[in-house]
């Protein structure tokens, strides 16, 4: 058995997850502990301001350095709070803050170049820690002519494969991905709770930064006639594997919806998520027995009922139901994630991550 | 015997060092084989733009992915030119390219934060050459209360210590650092080459780059009242640990040189080198019996005859003499601190660089 912490902060920028895992014979994982620790603001605006942005290289390189400051004291926190004594955690899986993705090459001085950043530097989290840390997970996918994500399949395929169902695993953060299983086509849908959520926001003043329980979206009426519009994007009919990043659904991306009710706006962007879903499961070419739902989209009963409600032969099952809570499934992935790189073991086709020994 | 690839590209941006190098028992070194490959021009103008700068996060994601392209280019050609079989190779150390430096702390988003960024991805660089690549070396050493730099006195220490003499090792690159030993002290004294170096390619409109064999400031005469001027900068009275970077001898620090005519700038320049590695020499409080220089300067015999001049009763030697080109030395460094690593041995107070496994 082998202890080991992942940790965790998504494209919606919300904060820092943190799982500690029991990893045992054959990859069976007990969690341990969980927790999300909201970014403080001053945090959140500065990640926003560097992020796919014109920027000083200076807030880059200190938020680098700052980041595993904060990680590591969500990580301490966590621990005492749970009662796991910090010698017990031999490995630690951060997979930082990603700044800029780019999966697929662009041409850039004259070569073609796939690239991806996070930050949330290794080096400071495994002195703070004591602990080896692996980080950057994502480059080593891209060097072996991947698109850098997603790495969540991994987890996925050890925790849902099944003899016999065909599965798909759903995951809705700020961008929605998903994993057919066994196939393991794995790929973004598009957006996941980030339009929502950027409109909620935008239409409270930052009052309320999410549509909790779908509250919003179930007063409002879906508009069809932007829907359509915004599902012609070539995106949602390219064959996989393909990425999403948050870029593509920030401020401008909201522009057609400013003009309606913010009941309505939501309701229609909530209807966006379940359609590109829908599409990109489609897209897989299996018709799933099971769809797994994990992250924050699945306590949204609204959208939980517009997808089942579209997939009239799929069961629809929570992450949750097989033992691993949903909110804390990225985190764990990068726990096991860090758990095969230090084993020299390939995930997704290369051995992924960079190891910091602890000082 | 462990043969260990070290690849450097320093503040200058001049290219890529890339050397080879058999560690023995009681780590007796020996380079096999050293090349410098200059950055295409393109490339050059591109870390420009975004070393501490405002630039966009796609140049730095961008530039982080194609750089270690370039690296294992370099290295292939080198293994392939000195017919140094690739498989023979078991490590590289990586420095990469800063393009940011701050290594003491300044208040940011509410915290105390010092950083330091290197771009070059590792995880590139191991799946092109199928070795194990450390870098990422300054980060732990800001970890555990450093200032990132300078890295190079370990190799110093290993290299120069001597049972009776008292030592200082002078590096001058585009800033010149000096380690003295055995005390260990060890920063950098500021400008080296780059000032020199900038103004001759503003007087000449780049038609040369460096003043070959110092010609031209044999030709000027220095202006001591510029140059005392310049001594004035309270950074050469400050008390080690220090370093300096090359954001601080850019396009503004030419500015009162650029009414002189180009002899007279070009010798200022250099006496003003000159003058600030003796302030250092006197700062470690130790007048050495042996000076040891390496670096682009020590083939300046206009700034190695000030030198000389000003210590009188010191030995001046080259790096060169003790079985190390001096071209090649941080290149070295790296490879000998890549190796530290991996074999977990502390350098310079911590554990020093991130492991990516290959592909």
């Amino acid at each position: 058995m082998t202890r080991v912490a992942g940790i965790m902060s998504g494209t919606s920028l919300d904060g820092i997850d943190v799982a500690i895992v029991d990893i045992g014979p054959r990859y069976k994982l007990k969690v341990l502990a969980f927790s999300t620790t909201p970014y403080p603001k001053a945090v959140r605006n500065t990640l926003l301001a560097v992020s796919n942005a014109n920027c000083h290289t200076a807030d880059i390189a200190r938020l680098h350095f700052l980041l595993p400051e904060l990680y590591a004291e969500a990580f301490n926190a966590l621990c005492k709070q749970a009662r796991v004594p910090i010698k017990t955690v031999s490995l630690i899986g951060c997979h930082g803050q990603t700044i800029f993705h780019e999966g697929d090459p662009v041409r850039f001085v004259g070569r073609s170049v796939a690239s991806t950043l996070q930050i949330g530097n290794g080096a400071i989290l495994a002195a703070r820690t004591g602990i080896p840390t692996v980080t950057d997970f994502r480059s080593a996918h891209i060097a072996v002519g991947g698109k850098g994500a997603p790495l969540v399949p991994h987890l996925d395929h050890l925790l849902f494969r099944h003899p016999r169902r065909t599965r798909v695993s759903l995951n809705i953060g700020g961008v929605a991905n998903i994993t057919a299983i066994p196939s393991g086509i794995a790929f973004d849908t598009g957006p996941g709770n980030m339009v929502m959520d950027n409109l909620v926001r935008h239409f409270t003043n930052g009052r309320q930064t999410f549509d909790r329980d779908g509250g919003l979206a179930a007063r409002g009426h879906i508009q069809h006639r932007l829907l359509n519009l915004l599902l012609r994007d070539p995106y949602y009919r390219r064959q996989p594997p393909k990425t999403a990043g948050r870029e593509q659904y920030g401020q401008e991306f909201l522009t057609p919806f400013l003009s309606l009710s913010c009941e309505d706006a939501v309701a229609t962007a909530t209807a966006l998520t379940v359609a590109t879903i829908v599409k990109g499961i489609r897209l897989t070419g299996v018709e799933p027995q099971d769809l797994i739902v994990g992250g924050g989209g699945a306590q949204n009963p609204q959208l939980m009922g517009l997808l089942a409600a579209q997939l009239p032969n799929t069961r629809v099952l929570l992450t949750n139901d097989f033992g691993i809570d949903s909110d804390a499934k990225e985190a764990v992935a990068f726990a096991v994630l860090a758990y095969e790189c230090v084993h020299l073991r390939p995930a997704l086709g290369a051995v992924l991550g960079a190891i910091y020994p602890p000082n």
